[in-house]
């Protein structure tokens, strides 16, 4: 009976193998074969192997992916790059849940607004929503009552989404942020945020950056000056953040067919945001006849000018640009905005649409790498008494510098080391393996990297390949007249330079010789 | 209208309102008085504030909470231990995906390692199922072709279970794992594994420890020689594993009265539980008339011995007792197995079971912190050729961990800092903003972690405080005559002691009074 049923699978194997070949050759889909070879393999893995045991085929889902010790190695110096940062600012961390439940009544706020409420809880549900990254937080911050914290998390998120994995879109990927909350100076916490984002792309050498500013005031007192009728202005607002990849035609066009603009006023705007520059661009529009007719846009130049001089104390103004073209495309900042963007060529763009159309949190523009600004509303909004708190924040695009780091290791020439191994405790000659346990064991105990070969007795050979392939720089060799003279043979990999060194003194020469790498 | 719907609103309020009241003097359970309640508070956020504000309750998710700065800074401390060790003992890190897909014929496997299979794509779907550990290393192995490597990951998982939280038990928990994989001579890695063991708890300082050890083959030979039937030792291995929580005499009880053993059979098993000791125990085994009638006994014996000879040399066998009575509950183990208790008091016992009654990979025993052992079969499970890939591992109970450490934080007098800051930059006059932003500056740029009250004009007193609060070290301390003398008065915020430094020294002097902190 048993055979019968092989037979009967194996026909109809032979006839989805035909099919297979027929849509193949008839250049189907990609989607159609995929699903005629899925049926395929299935039938396959019901058949089993010769060997009577099942076959079958394993994969990981769309959008996710395992990281090799390489990949891990270089994701772990951007994390200790970054998290040293935030710790000598003075941050302590946060580990906040993703998920919460908020009891509401429906009616009260508008679509969008319980679209981010129940984000993260709802990714199974929904096809397309907005990272609102900041949204955990302002929630831990209400209902723990918390009115000023300075605080990082770097924690794994999930996205529902058809990610291009192609362009590093994954649907687990790494969130990293850093927010300042309280009740303080103006421009002294947002200062330092721009000095963070310095500090961190500069140590993390990815290539040259800018860093744009501007302020959600200035950008609506400009058009609101320009005449832009303001139930417009968010609209327009996501228009003009199209700047940095489309020419300012596309986007006026934009704004006058589809938007319904007039000429004129959008041929104002037009002027506004093609500006950039430093302290002197805000003080000139601080004297514009047009833009100081807004009280709000004066007051954001105020601070844009005030930014700046802490900036130039910071010693940060070499890569900051005021630039009346940075919107973001998100509604909860309040005060000022920012975005670094690599300069770099070389790195493939990555596109910056998500299936929604609406550009993401995590990857707003091309090149760009890091964002954030000033939401002193969030918080109120899940206070049950509205209370206020004000914050200032930025989010690290960690998985774009990841990607620009993984091509550059790719590119270059030198090894990534996927363990941090001081020396190999190695023999040259048979039955050392205890000899080899008891040194070892005197390394790790005093806090030195160490490894063996798991064998009771390993070739010399194999041993030093072992760290050259893996970039161990220094092996302990143990032989029977190193035993008899109380020393060990201490070899440098890269020079092949052996010394022989007391055991007593072999711990402090190798803390020595590793201490610069 | 809107009134209309108010009062229908309020109305029903005040009977939801009678309705909590009355089952509360019933003293209802406590589900069922959170039911109600629950109901009245969703009525209450339907109605909306006096001040036309929507009236919300939030709240997280059961078995899940947030992390705040002084329990993360535990955390962090207990990661970085365990990931130092990991590194000195040369492991890489891997990242792995929880979720992976399988396309299998349904009738292969037996129902039990289906789960398995699905167990981390499907919490939402099933009630209970064991946290599987090493599935997804065995999964990562075959798929890409590893015969060798030492790795460590931790990671959040995620349990589909009713946690009892105040246990310490969350549906969001980390899980910590050490693996070496490849084909060494035997006992090497093993040894290692608990040498790993032993030097994360003694350096976690959390209290005195043993590791039990014993093996797979000397159970199932004892449980041959002492005439249980073969295809009762499961069964009778999961009875012989709540020896450290029940009597013997309840155990033998459910062994001959649930499992249908002879009162013979089950005295015969009693001898040999009732055994702990070192090498000496197993060489005593070997001599053993009947014990030595399993050749597999008697492997897993000389195993033993040969483990204990490298772990005297790893000087780690204080700790460790060969214990016949360790079972460990997973059927993927195949050789030695081991598991770290503390013997510490005051510890609240966590209770072992899970709701499906089973053992739960991740709290084996009361007091339990570690566990592992050789599972040399199970990577061969996802290789469609069955090539085999012996693997030895250990998980750290890193929940657990932190559990004893909160509490041992709580209840010392010592403050847990969550910030690493060294020096505060603080003004002792006003208008010094500007002179506090160039000296933190300074600071900043040589890789000091320091910090600044972000006013314009902060008192002394406070920026004091401060730093008392936060358990800051330093205060260095920017007047008008410390300016023109080109110093800074550098307060030790312990002793109270203020030293003028020069603005050339600072940085030094900082580093040196910082280092051994």
């Amino acid at each position: 009976k048993i055979m019968d049923d092989k037979a009967k699978i194996q026909e109809a194997i032979k006839i989805q193998g035909e099919v297979v070949r027929k849509i193949k050759a008839e250049k189907a889909s990609k989607e159609q074969i995929d699903k005629e070879v899925a049926k395929l393999l299935e039938l396959k893995a019901h058949l089993g192997g010769d060997d009577g045991r099942p076959q079958f085929v394993l994969k990981t889902a769309k959008g996710t992916r395992d990281y090799n010790p390489k990949q891990m190695a270089i994701r772990e110096k951007v994390f200790t790059t970054i998290i040293s940062c935030f710790k000598r600012h003075g941050a302590g961390c946060v580990s906040l849940l993703l998920m919460f439940l908020i009891t509401i009544s429906k009616a009260t706020f508008n679509h969008c607004l319980l679209i981010i409420f129940f984000f993260q809880m709802t990714f199974y549900q929904l096809h397309t929503v907005r990272v609102r990254v900041k949204v955990p937080f302002a929630r831990y911050l209400a209902m723990n009552k918390i009115t000023n914290i300075k605080r990082y998390h770097i924690a794994k998120v999930y996205r529902r989404d058809n990610p291009a994995m192609t362009r590093g879109r994954y649907r687990e990927f790494y969130q990293c942020d850093f927010d300042i909350a309280g009740q303080y100076d103006a421009m002294i916490p947002d200062a330092e945020c721009l000095k963070i984002v310095h500090e961190i792309l500069s140590e993390l050498d990815i290539g040259d950056f800018r860093i744009k500013v501007n302020d959600r005031r200035i950008l609506d007192g400009m058009f609101a000056v320009c005449g832009v009728p303001d139930d417009k202005f968010r609209t327009i607002c996501s228009t003009v953040d199209k700047l940095d990849k489309l020419p300012w035609e596309d986007v006026k066009k934009e704004m006058v067919q589809e938007k319904g603009l007039s000429e004129d006023v959008a041929d104002q705007i037009g002027v506004y945001v093609g500006m950039q520059g430093g302290m002197d661009l805000a003080e000139r529009l601080l004297q514009d006849q047009k833009m100081c007719q807004s009280k709000q846009a004066c007051a954001g130049l105020t601070d844009i000018k005030l930014l700046f001089s802490y900036l130039q104390l910071f010693q940060a103004t070499d890569k900051v640009v005021f630039d009346l073209s940075l919107a973001r495309g998100l509604d909860y900042y309040t005060g000022i905005i920012y975005e670094a963007v690599l300069s770099q060529t070389g790195v493939a763009p990555v596109a910056t649409e998500s299936s929604n159309g609406a550009l993401t949190e995590e990857c707003v523009t091309v090149g760009s790498v890091a964002g954030g600004g000033r939401y002193d509303g969030l918080v109120g909004m899940f206070d049950p008494k509205a209370r206020k708190v004000p914050c200032v924040g930025v989010s690290i695009g960690i998985e774009r510098i990841f990607s620009i780091m993984e091509q550059k290791a790719e590119a270059s020439a030198e090894k990534v080391r996927t363990t941090e191994v001081q020396v190999m405790v190695a023999a040259a000659q048979k039955n050392l393996l205890e000899e080899r346990l008891r040194l070892i064991t005197e390394l790790w105990n005093a806090g030195i990297k160490a490894e063996l070969m798991y064998k009771r007795n390993p070739k010399l050979l194999s041993q030093l390949q072992h760290c050259e392939e893996t970039g161990i720089p220094l092996v302990a060799i143990l032989g029977e007249q190193e035993l008899k003279n109380g020393v060990v043979k201490l070899r440098d990999v890269a020079t092949r330079d052996e010394v022989d060194v007391s055991r007593a003194e072999l711990i402090a020469e190798i803390k020595r010789r590793t201490s610069e790498a």
